[in-house]
């Protein structure tokens, strides 16, 4: 099984965007928050290849308009997926991986095991 | 933790209606078929409380008229959540156990612990 990376919080973090609290994640707001291939794949790779503590939406390489990158960043934050914070004129993401094992346990674990349709 | 409840297969069943395949079931479209409140609570409702091996859309005794819920059994089936079998006149489901424990473990667990918001 893919071995999921929790990079260490570094200090003097801008604070988060608005986002919902643990206790009120819903499990069919971050089901459908992750039903689309686009979404699957940012977390991912947040999961299994962050090189930082989170990544601006240039980092993952994606060939979409910038705004629909942010339109599905936004997404996964309102889900409660992902935790943004703004950093001067750029915004990074990363997974939150304790809320979301403390929640909904083993979820990531399928995301993380995830392959991208071929066809 | 919910039990999930899976009852025996009779025999001489009618065969299922189409559906995928279950090496051809997708995250992404397993997860769109859950993210909606109504079609969790058919799928818990099926796992924790059937009382035979699979349930007209009578038996769950939802509120709504008759053409939104042949949408939305159609749409589990689709997705390959529940597999659907035609009784003459009328379609009974049961959810695929053992097909989404293989390619998604933990996701029905999720499911059967799931709560409706009370907001």
């Amino acid at each position: 099984m893919p071995v999921i990376k929790v990079l260490p919080e570094p200090v003097d973090l801008p604070g988060p965007l608005p986002e919902p609290a643990v206790d009120d994640l819903r499990l069919e707001t971050v089901l459908g928050a992750l039903s689309d291939p686009l979404r699957l794949r940012i977390v991912r790779k947040l999961l299994l290849e962050s090189e930082h503590f989170d990544h601006t939406c240039g980092w993952f390489g994606l060939d979409r308009p910038k705004s629909s990158l942010t339109h599905h960043f936004k997404a996964l934050r309102e889900a409660g997926v992902t935790r943004q914070r703004q950093y001067g004129l750029e915004r990074r993401s990363h997974v939150r991986v304790e809320d979301l094992n403390a929640r909904f346990p083993g979820l990531l674990d399928l995301v993380a095991a995830w392959e991208p349709d071929e066809g």
